[in-house]
């Protein structure tokens, strides 16, 4: 089997909504989740896309038929395009990004930087959100630098940290010395992801909140002026529920 | 006097805090909001910066004064300063963005666009913000283009609109059609605006939220895919708190 012919493990495809996280917030797009992931966060808010107990949710999807779909949802007139997991890195996206782009539209894919491609350099914007102590996950920065090199000129790229405390905050801003050129972006977690298997989940809005509010207050009062901080949106408008 | 010396009228200077709204929300800044507006927007949410009954709350300072609040405030890290009001553009910040930006600081200053100053040229981020027709004001597109000619190549140039309506929505709409090249940003309207008197004002968040959710769910199904949608943040985290 060729690479154009390559299927793509598909969790769900859904919008056009805003992107509700990282620094194209607000943006008009449509998602297309994978399914699959090489890691297994503690606090995962997408184990339906993870777990491999909800693999028979899934399905092998060729580009074209992908493709249709995101016109469809679309109605044909470009917009930005979200690859997200799951991680989305080990699915092979070049194809679909190539016929994309010969329409008008952008793509934008957000991984945690375990797996680098070929294809990142085509993007038009690479999220990079290497995970923090509490996820349970331990950073490989060689795969880091890979994704990064992978992606090289192409890409606008941004690192994103979820923060749940200073642990966390402290790795997001050692990472960031790494990374001096890169813009970087902070992000509260949400303590109360939704379980895999339900629609319409219940989250602690205010206990979210908080934690944003902490983080602002951490993040100004440690004069760390070049990161920016921002919410889940689509949590505090939608809550946990699926397909927004 | 001349214009180095010049003072400004100033309501409040706050900060470090997260901008809130606009297409630099979450970034880090200091705001400067001067007192005195030549609007009067029937849901103005800063009326106590406005309104000329709350002169007595609004100080004229000198360049030198206001700056060394800011670096106190920054702790003497250069951060982003973000010009506010009433409306800034009636005040002489051009002395004060020249010796900011001689220590590394940036500057965003939003503004109705009812009135140019060749400072503006200087400024980092414009964020033009036209009023539709629930404020009950009426845009000069002249004065807009002159605000525009001012700024030059200068500064990112963003325009925003508040909105409360279908009728809002498609006065957006049409001005967005005769600045095509300008990014827009789309903000629902706070309809529970503080009483200018009190500190902590009560929101009918949950309005608010419904209002972002039309917007964006009009904006979306507008396939209007070239504006971001974006909320107050700083209403949904603090409410009507003044300071923050």
């Amino acid at each position: 089997m060729s690479e154009d012919h390559a299927l793509i493990r598909i969790s769900e495809i859904f919008g056009p909504t805003i992107q509700g996280e990282g620094t194209l917030i607000g943006v008009p797009t449509v998602f297309i989740r994978a399914g699959g992931c090489d890691y297994r966060c503690s606090w995962c808010d997408t184990l339906y896309a993870v777990d491999s107990a909800f693999r028979h949710q899934w399905s092998p999807m060729a580009v074209g038929e992908i493709w249709e779909m995101v016109r469809e949802l679309s109605g044909n007139r470009p917009i930005l395009v979200t690859l997200s997991g799951g991680n989305p890195a080990i699915q092979p996206f070049g194809p679909l990004i190539k016929l994309g782009h010969g329409e008008g539209y952008r793509f934008a894919m957000e991984t945690q930087g375990s797996v680098s491609a070929d294809w990142f350099a085509e993007l038009d914007h690479l999220v990079l959100s290497p995970k923090p102590p509490s996820s349970g996950m331990k950073t490989d920065w060689t795969a880091v630098d890979a994704c990064l090199a992978a992606a090289g000129a192409g890409p606008d790229i941004v690192l994103k940290f979820v923060v749940f405390d200073d642990e966390d905050y402290a790795f997001a801003r050692a990472a960031s010395l790494r990374y001096p050129k890169l813009s970087v972006c902070l992000q509260p977690g949400n303590h109360t992801p939704p379980r895999p298997d339900e629609e319409e989940g219940c989250v602690d809005l205010s206990g979210i909140t908080d934690r944003m509010l902490w983080l602002v207050d951490k993040t100004t009062s440690d004069g760390w002026f070049e990161a920016r901080v921002l919410p889940q949106l689509h949590v505090i408008l939608w809550g946990n529920r699926r397909g927004v």
